[in-house]
């Protein structure tokens, strides 16, 4: 649980007094009271408020809001301030700022700025980190860190190329070895002194922000800046534990962005925390997958919800207005998805700079009249309704999707088969296809334990590490039935391929060999079609993007392709392997077959849906000891009416008792609870 | 009046004599006299050959050829040759070359090259100026100076950075009044020093060209460019002046360019020149609107057209030739909307570099016997014969719309609500609906005087100047017509917002409060539905872009939104101020709505149109004394009749009078002279 | 011919035997000889293999492999491995590195890496050349050299401006010769010393790869880059030359590859050798167009085939699979167009680095039993079958296309009139005409001796070369049949234009005048319209692009344009000169209108089809003595039945005779031998 003092789901946001007069911070107070925000995250951008210079820090405009916000009994996440360094220290130590991909040593400006590798960095965001904690260790409002602000981009700078020599050095050992990791001998880049190792980028083995000459490199640069981000926020984190052992610690993640591989990031977190931001026009199904990614970092714990807009954003191309209900509706989808917090960016709007259009629980008129703040404000008095009812529930699906960094990495890295591979778009079919079964799913990462799970997808599992594949067998083996897909079991670590015969080291599970991988152009389908039924499944589904062409070796095949010279041969297969079986999916298929396939294969394991509901309607379940909360979302614009087989349930929002049917509102919740057999 | 001495349209253009032989010339001077040509804009870009080192000048060549173009009594707009710097200045002098917006140090080459601040520039083109002005100030055929050429782009070096603090200090007084309007205590960018401040270009604050984090700086940094090459300018000015303090100085500018204020460097001009480039496939309102912009920027004094090209262009993707008949045609569009002078960029076509495939009087074959030159002659004929009658002559209109490059400035860096934006596209909406109806219009700035109009239209004003709202409660109260649109009223002078709701300071003569800004994704479109028949105005229209989600406040509802969860709230609103009205539209309408809209309106104002003509004629008009001339512009390919209602008129170009209807040739033009009661 | 030694169409492909250990090699040598495998490419990119220091040399390993080699009589293509230089000669001589187009030094990475006016470069790169020369100049299975691999690219490093200023002062001799060619009186960019002139890039004359202020400078840029890798290029063939006078010299080109002038390097070559990778999308003509231009390179001279995959690409967006049959067909495509090898890139895949989903003969699974080894290996038994037949067999076309690489710079870099204009789709237009015609056809450089050619055509041949008009005179004048389009004979080589009327030198021999050009808007067209019948040719075709407006002087008209203001104008004229005729198409017409004139002028010279085939089969012819050999190429997916008229032939694939039809497997190839008369 987060505290023990606010046993509830923690309701407000980014907020940033020192923007504004002490009135209007009255006035803040005032409607904050009004929305029912009891959590305020503080001191996120103000490190050069504090510190003016090397020698010069003021904490005494900070000391008066902490004070203040005392007096109202208003919780503080507390951020260390290091998400941007001050101008002075630019100017004075320009070893702060970064070299970009195009190989620019930047200025000052913007933010994501400073060099993970910079010794003024370092020691001067620890110092801020040290000082914070030291002075606010016994404040009674301090609930939770945060540390610097959403990590992210990579530098690189002389000092950077140096520290990544090292960084090789720790991990290979020899240049040999190194140069076999990267098989250098391509090209005869054959490196013979670690210092003849240049950063990669613009100016040497990449262009255009995925595509390199040499994987290898690419992969470990991105592995190191990762580390190098981490390393400081390490050194942050250090300072603040020594002093307050017992205050959560956390940053705040961005879902699925692509530069840092939050699997590892996570176990250096006490808590994870996350923005959502998704685009008007984004499938529901993405954003609850991210909820569950973020909730897999860290085996299933509660998460908090650090940044949402209660309106609009700024930075998308068109930020087109949340509608109404739809902000309330998404914070329960964040909360029936694992989070314990629902966090506001931000809640007053700026006056000036860069985010000023977006939105806020206060808007730039100031006052609490507004469509914005009445939702804001219902939403804070519903959640004080709720309690600590929800707190620190958990999931128990028996279904999980494979998510990994690296993965990712090398898949995007890859040069061929086609560009128009998007491996997340792919993990996201597969979790949309349960996500519209009402299968609930967890999202873990490739070292999960597979002990709580009968179905696991691994979609285009490209890249295998030590002891995976056989982490599979054996899941298979005790009657565990597991998916993957074509471009899978492809390379190592290294992003070698393991010679023999694609997939590598899942050959032995799915009984295939997969001799050639087709690419096809944008329109180009080809066709899985069944020999037989398979549940729902037969007939004719299309599919595209990579067509691999197999050889079912011990494997069944479900499936054949309709066309092309590949026609008839496998596209679905099935291996019985122990007590359990392996399906090869072989294309890229459309929903209709997904759905199907996944239906089937829940079936088979004895997985059912968490209830059946129209289109539109997302069902998600957290439990609690023996209570189960059973969350029902209505993103559809119109009511809807659903049929309830299951013992009577009561929803907590409304304390209504639902019996033979369910009728929703638009863009509507329930929370039903339910004792578990 | 330009020239007493030559009290006529004048015709001709830029001529490049240096670029050729002395024989050519003297074709080159037989085919002007066929042509009619009286003017040549000369030496432009002659710097390198009238400088050959930082010692070393040699004019003689230009003397030869400004006294053979006295022999043929050919008038001379000098250029001072400044627009690009010689190589060997860039080699000797390197802090004449800018920094780009990459960061990138540039080399010698193209033109727009050399940095505003650098010593060098000012230094050597203001010496050009004054050896020009002294051997040149009593020559006879001297007839008008040209500073430059074209000025524009930005520089980014250390100099410009080192200027730009002085200009800073210049403008705030204190860090604390810049850190307060460019809020740098948002991501904690506050300045303790000046020397801390960086330029914003891509390696700080901005990218991708508009896109920034800080809209202060960058305002402030366009500003200050803007200012930068305006000085360069000015420098030569006082120069000139000092010498021949009655021959008229001017540079050429190139209509709604975005990073020079027009307005504010036309107070420091004689006489405005602009350089008119439209496509094939631009709507020709846009040119009128541009013209009457460039009208605009000395309060309606006529205007020069420095340059157009006779038959086709060279940079654009696709350089259509102008039809037969259009040259003619659009040069009577410019002297129809306040130029009096019609000049070609280029008199003769260059045999090598970039601007060889650019139109000229003479063509690569370089004789009289082709199409574009024989429209030429015609024309220079023509105008021979049309005498004084139009010079000096000005508009009468009782309409005017804003333009603000400053406004402009800012919301193209304005992060959110939509990409879709597009200031000069708005204004031109607005400008095209009274030019479809032939309501003469004038382009003014918001510090212009408003005692003239009954009816002033400021779209998208997002940005306010101090006083600028009195002034408009003014002009309202007495009994004019406002307009405005959604995203006005919202920032002050440093883009800073104006609390206490949209829009800001206007919602007093508006009577409304704008809640929330709606933006739309592509394709999509709401509409605005009457409520109430207003002129022509019944039923719905669709609009899009932004929707602003607005309060009726004192104001009355006409329309309302006909969808979304905004439906029936006000989308076009009236609200009687004193002895006036102010409207707000609330998005962005199609034609056929704003056609309604200023109909109405000019009719409650008693404002009529020029003339009532088919689609493709236009109709503008220019006042001498109690004499006007009604232009009538027939830009449709084919003929066309009009009925003529009022008083008989004479058309100056064909003597013909027109008494009940009139006639006009297929991209045919008339000057129809007549005499106000 | 090739080889004394190896008398039959070399089979192979590049090979990277240090990629992997002794063990992979003997494997792979089994395999080479179960797939007829005799030529391996080996030592590409061993360079840092070789030479792991300044001082130290190893070429142990090297000589390991050759007599590896030796023991199966394979033969070696040796390449000198300075195709990419090593990482420790970055670091230690970083003047090897090169400057990018956008001013960026670049570090240590990818190939195509080393500045051509390196001294470290050009130092190291013969010093490898002579010592491999030295050590394998005896070694029995040296059958080529290959040196360095696929040049291009170019360097603006300081040495490069300081070699190019030395470069102009050779060309020009004088600073006034030079400023008179590159117009530099234009924007005053006149030059007074020689270290005035900068390299012509993004920050300097150019930008976007392609567009210039000066194309007199940018010209003169790709004329001394291409010199300068050239020169790379000499400095090895020297070396190689004087220790091994009897083996060809080759390097691998890459067909229309834009950077450098292939007919310039080809006078230095032993033996033209190219890459040939289309996509799948691509029209097959495209691919036949351009191993008719490596044919054409060195006047006829059979070529090497030195790379194509055996299946799939890794470097495209989407890199579909070779079709089964079409490796094959493809492979005797390139035999058919004068290729007397056919090679692969790659022998056996890599197995990390950019290139590891490139297809091989020798795929990652390992073994032979996959479908791309099974169709080498039958390829490789046929080839050896075919034995000596086709070795130095020639064509005798006397239809020739011209292409020229200076010419194309100059299209490219053209500001206006049209950026639809692309040189190679304008030569691809013609030539597909013909190829679908079936009329064999050369493809030569504009100094090729026209005696054996009784139709040649010139494309947009915008840019005349000294003599060239006089030599096109002098070919029609004695009964050639001349063919030339719009924005011909427009400029010199310097891109000056060519004043007194286009198409200025070209006027005499096609007796018109072209007045003006007109750029059309995409998918705006034009047409074509027959006055007479012409062939097959009556009524009306649709041109696009640009439109010449064309005076017929001397010319006859034989078709005009049929819509806009010069309808009626000339649109194709043919002038009698001598004995000849020299037609003019003033725009770019279509498919159908193209087949039908060049049929009819192929008729008029009575030349005539080499087969009459349905749509997408493709004949070819090579001549031996007088043997013919008839290759007809089948790229439909079904089979074809052709009637045959002639002479009975025999196909030397399978031994049969054909006497009144043949029948063609869909994707299948017939050499269909025959006597000459």
């Amino acid at each position: 649980m987060l505290s023990e003092d606010l046993p509830k789901i923690w309701y407000g946001g980014d907020y940033n007094p020192e923007q504004w007069d002490a009135a209007t911070m009255e006035e803040d107070l005032r409607m904050f009271r009004l929305a029912g925000i009891d959590v305020v995250t503080i001191n996120v951008f103000s490190w050069a408020k504090s510190q003016r210079d090397e020698h010069t820090f003021d904490f005494s405009w900070l000391d008066s809001i902490m004070n203040r916000l005392e007096q109202d009994h208003m919780r503080v996440c507390l951020a260390t301030s290091t998400g941007a360094h001050p101008a002075w220290m630019a100017k004075k130590y320009p070893d702060i700022l970064r070299v970009d991909y195009q190989g620019r040593q930047r200025k000052f400006g913007g933010r994501h700025n400073s060099c993970p590798n910079s010794p003024t960095y370092r020691t001067y965001s620890v110092m801020m980190a040290a000082k914070l904690a030291e002075r606010y260790k016994d404040h009674p409002m301090l609930a939770a860190w945060h540390i610097a602000n959403e990590y992210g981009g990579y530098c690189y700078c002389d000092r950077c190329e140096a520290e990544f020599r090292v960084w090789l050095e720790q991990r290979y050992g020899t240049l040999e070895k190194l140069n076999t990791a990267w098989n250098t001998a391509f090209w005869g880049h054959t490196f013979y002194a670690w210092d003849e190792i240049v950063v990669p980028n613009e100016l040497s083995e990449e262009w255009g922000g995925n595509q390199t000459y040499f994987q290898g490199i690419s992969l470990d640069y991105r592995r190191f800046q990762s580390d190098s981000l981490l390393a400081c926020y390490q050194l942050e984190y250090e300072q603040l534990k020594k002093v307050t052992p017992n205050i959560p610690i956390t940053t705040n993640m961005m879902g699925t962005y692509p530069e840092l591989d939050y699997f590892k990031w996570a176990k250096y977190m006490d808590v994870i925390s996350w923005d959502n931001y998704p685009t008007m026009d984004m499938p529901v199904s993405m954003t609850s997958m991210t909820h569950d990614l973020m909730r897999g970092l860290k085996s299933g714990q509660p998460f908090m919800l650090m940044e949402q807009t209660p309106s609009q954003q700024n930075w998308q191309a068109y930020n087109a207005l949340k509608r109404p209900g739809v902000m309330r509706l998404w914070s329960y989808q964040a909360v029936a998805h694992g989070a314990d917090t629902v966090m506001f960016f931000q809640l007053r709007r700026s006056i000036g700079a860069c985010e000023k259009y977006h939105g806020a629980v206060i808007e730039h008129v100031g006052h609490e009249h507004t469509r914005v703040f009445r939702e804001t404000a219902a939403l804070g008095k519903e959640l004080q309704q709720v309690g600590n009812a929800l707190i620190d529930s958990r999931s128990r699906n028996r279904v999980a999707i494979m998510f990994d960094w690296e993965n990712r990495w090398a898949v995007e890295l890859s040069s061929g088969p086609s560009v128009a591979l998007n491996y997340v778009d792919e993990v996201h079919k597969y979790y949309d296809a349960l996500y519209q079964l009402n299968m609930g799913t967890d999202m873990i990462s490739v070292e999960e334990s597979l002990d709580a799970y009968d179905l696991v997808i691994a979609p285009v599992m490209y890249m295998l590490k030590p002891g995976f594949a056989k982490r599979i067998e054996s899941f298979v083996a005790r009657g565990g039935t597991f998916v993957t897909t074509f471009f899978s079991g492809i390379v190592n670590e290294h992003d070698l391929v393991t010679l023999g015969g694609y997939p590598g080291e899942l050959r032995n599970v799915l009984g295939i060999w997969a001799e050639e991988i087709d690419a096809l152009y944008p329109g180009q389908t080809n066709s899985i079609v069944f020999t037989q039924e398979l549940g729902s499944l037969q007939g004719s589904y299309p599919c595209g993007i990579l067509c691999d062409i197999i050889h079912a070796e011990h494997a069944e095949v479900l499936a054949e392709y309709g066309a092309d010279f590949y026609r008839g041969t496998p596209a679905l297969t099935r291996n019985y392997f122990g007590k359990g079986q392996a399906y090869y999916v072989a294309s890229s298929p459309n929903d209709v077959f997904l759905q199907g396939l996944l239906k089937q294969l829940c079936t088979e394991q004895g997985i059912k849906p968490l209830l059946n509901t129209p289109s539109g309607v997302e069902v998600s379940e957290r439990v609690k000891g023996n209570t189960s909360y059973l969350f029902v979302l209505n993103h559809n614009h119109d009511n809807m009416t659903i049929p309830w087989n299951d013992e009577p349930r009561h929803d907590i929002l409304t304390g209504q008792t639902i019996t033979s049917e369910l009728s929703i509102a638009g863009r509507g919740v329930m929370i039903l609870e339910g004792t578990l057999n």
